[in-house]
């Protein structure tokens, strides 16, 4: 029976089709696309989950353009009966023992990263909504799958998350509340999951990712590799049982938010 | 012009009626009693908010019991107006220079401390709203307040935090990641808003808290003393702004749940 | 019989002999001496200890000055029997209630905070009389009043500690270890000695502090002013046994180093 | 030219000769002993440093028993002269990639884990000493090492840590401080190095290292393979540089001092 890997957010942070050819196959799809690619290559059958099913096919085609093999299914975080469906179907093409929770909310309407809103300034409706896609749609997951792994003693629950998970920053207060409570939620699964043999581990990046959206920024800061941060979730999936951690941060080497006295 | 402290949550421990006459005023009415009256006590007219007026009036007779004058508001932190309308009577009062925001979610139906979801039982549904209560009630506060504050150059505002929020427990998969939030929302807060002369502070309680529903607990922990906890909340208040801290755990001497090792 | 408050590096950051009038008192003669004068206004008779004794006089004139009592006692830290003879002689004035260690080891001969030595450069020799100055010397008066406190079941340890505390920076590789060390001490001693009743913090001084030597930086970030700090550090002792803190970071308004993301 | 892994402290916890033939090799000569066949396996000569020789030797047995090399130098981190000459030494063999600083400090006479000193009973002339070999030990390694590493732009230093340099606790008071100086030091050489290209690291040890003293304790708690923690080390040592990572937790899945709320 095949070995799943189910990446929710495959293609998270892609927006631009995978047309930007200039740059290789992990980065044109964001690190939900670079994910795809390493537990591809580590034997894995890998289900990519998503809303936006021709987006998750551009994924897919690069999966089996190195020799791996990719099952495309709709899914919608915020939906109760998307996700059930979804995880039945990634449950049906063989045994599930990794899923990565790669998915953050959207930025507020007209806003990217250069213009967040202050505090005060925070819509609370948003707000909501983006825990209901960061935190709430994590759980709507996490209970599609882990009584299986449990039950089996085995198995990978690994989560995105961000240096902002860790403190909160003035220009990121509609996001590092999402991001805290994520990493939260994740210190509750491992400490009940860990004594039956399911690992989950929060992953902190803490940069940058190399994208169609910031290749421009190469010249301001050191980006961070999609597939080098793919092989970090790997590495975590491999650590053995007497040694697991809950929690890695990844920083490129030349630039550091997480660590700056 | 009479300065006011607004303290929403002004009950929220209180399921008593504030019957039980063993216990002191300060007990008898919860955290959110034990804070108007120690603001009371330092000179401020108290603003009390919350959902069920008539027990708010019985914390606002104990106010005025000990010379004190109080307002009771009924504010429904999920309903924007609500929240906007009971802040525009708040500042009707005099000069707000101070909110406590004092309000957790309820419990998930049928659920006390004892018997909480484990992870992935917790309803997504329930969380999502949970986060509303208890994080997006805090922005619709702040929104209606912070830009007075900053005009003003001065302010203070405490938010109520847990151990909890510090770090994630198995027992606590449906309230840590919310108090987590909170702490992380205050960050950005204070980040903002310190230069700007408002004081933002979280405190972290890191104890059970003596109650009408906890009393009886006196004899396996260290219960805290509401009055110990308010007077901790006004030294915050207190504060020089050369000398200002963004957080504060109070832990009882005989037990701690955040230090140990 | 009086109740004492012994000042461990009563002068710790004075330079310039207190001559320097255009500051107040307090800035004068450094933490040390703003911590004299406060615990004096509480009511202390204060003991003030350092190696420098025409210093201490001048801050014991201070203290007389606004109706306070001191008395100085040589004492040098990096030795069992000084150290021991000015408890001994601190006791003889009456029950010592709190003892503050504010003791910081001297930079590396011909170094400031501007040209502090890179991790490589550290002399080894240095590096370990440092920590026998910030931590061992902690140990030494520990130990001779711990026991008396434990035994009253009653007392207060405070410890002036810094951000480097709580993380390391490149151009404080000979200086945040020592810090990191007396913070964990200290975090060992609160939780030996809370449940008996003896209260022990550490203080993170997250600025700079207005002295002699570093007034002139006022125009580049706000300064802490030492009585502001000393006010913090009286507010640490006079917690209530219900809600004490083990630690409290101190922060100017408008800069903060231990908060930026 | 031949690639070199310096182990300072190879044979760490040994202390029954490596007779205890029940256990496998790398349980046999504790943490020190698994690193040195872990780095071999991956290519490296390793340079065994300790100041027992005759211990080291037995370790660089099994290294040959696997097919690697090894080569035993004596060193003593207390003394410049000695940790200058060993480096030397090391330096001659090929290019040192890899530094492994796996020194802790003796327990105090008569102590083990059992019967540490309270913080008041800590002898201050033992806690220097501790710093002395447990940090300004590291100081004399890296200082022969690093600038070489920077000038090629490349190098790999892991620090061998535990949960005590996270937290202090009632019975670490004499080692965590320690500990936690040396993480402190180690976040000083990240910040300075990474830009540099060189990787500095800290290995959280989150458990009980199974070794001939330690293994009776398999029926309390689950115990750390050494295997599985050189396995780890050996992970930060291939991560890439876009996504390095200055520390990293490792706990046995089925207890956790680090992570319990």
């Amino acid at each position: 029976m095949a070995k799943v890997a189910v990446i929710v957010g495959a293609a998270s942070k892609h927006d631009k089709d995978g047309t930007d050819v200039d740059l290789p196959p992990a980065s044109r799809w964001g690190l939900g696309g670079a994910l795809c690619l390493r537990f591809a290559q580590g034997g894995f059958h890998v289900a990519l989950l998503g809303r936006r099913v021709p987006i998750l096919d551009g994924v897919a085609k690069e999966v089996q353009a190195i020799g791996g093999t990719a099952t495309c299914i709709q899914c919608d975080v915020e939906d109760n009966a998307s996700v059930k469906s979804a995880f039945d179907a990634a449950k049906s093409l063989g045994t599930v023992e990794v899923v990565v929770y790669n998915v953050a909310p959207p930025f507020p309407p007209g806003c990217d990263f250069t213009n967040l809103p202050m505090a005060e300034v925070v819509d609370p409706e948003y707000f909501t909504r983006a825990f209901n896609i960061g935190v709430s749609g994590c759980v709507r997951c996490v209970r599609e799958i882990a009584p299986d792994m449990m039950e089996r003693g085995r198995g990978t629950i690994l989560l995105s998350g961000a240096t902002m998970a860790l403190r909160g920053g003035p220009k990121f207060a509609c996001m590092a509340p999402i991001k805290a409570a994520l990493r939260s939620y994740g210190q509750a699964m491992y400490q009940t999951y860990a004594p039956k043999g399911v690992h989950v581990a929060h992953v902190v990046i803490d940069g940058v990712i190399e994208s169609p959206n910031t290749k421009a920024w190469a010249d301001k800061v050191m980006l961070q590799d999609p597939a080098d941060l793919a092989d970090a979730f790997f590495a975590m999936h491999e650590q053995k049982p007497s040694a697991w951690s809950y929690e890695m941060q990844l920083t490129p080497c030349r630039e550091s938010v997480g660590m700056r006295l």
